[in-house]
């Protein structure tokens, strides 16, 4: 089973990253792009094949490593 | 409109972040992760609601600045 986990920062968390993207596609001339936020995206290959069973396995990944829950949110997308 | 993109590494492309996060899973003790890679996933609003345009403008970033498209695939993903 695979997994998809997209790794965002919580809205109202201040993401320096995303507003140096901003200011570089504004600098290259790109024109009404009004917010920028980055987030990272993990993708796991998982031996589990149950669905319930893998997404209890990667939701306990990403509260004790793969997300800082405090400033950042997480989603899981499932695929066969 | 609002364009989520999605930067990985191409297959062959060494990843050693990917490397890292699988071997922290293992020490954590999570089993049957069989290989993990790393993206970037960039959230922009757009001020432009065509979508045809607004896909061409995004490629035109990515091409640009967003992804270095000799070792980085990318996907957009746009949505009202």
């Amino acid at each position: 089973m695979k997994a998809r986990i997209h790794i965002t920062l919580k809205t109202g968390v201040l993401d320096p990253q995303g507003k140096a993207i901003g200011h570089a596609l504004e600098g290259l001339g790109f024109e009404g792009v009004s917010e920028v936020r980055q987030g990272k995206v993990i993708d796991l290959d998982l031996a589990e094949t149950d669905e319930a069973r893998a997404r209890e396995q990667v939701r306990a990944m990403c509260e004790r490593l793969l997300a800082n829950t405090v400033i950042e949110n997480y989603a899981i997308d499932l695929s066969q």
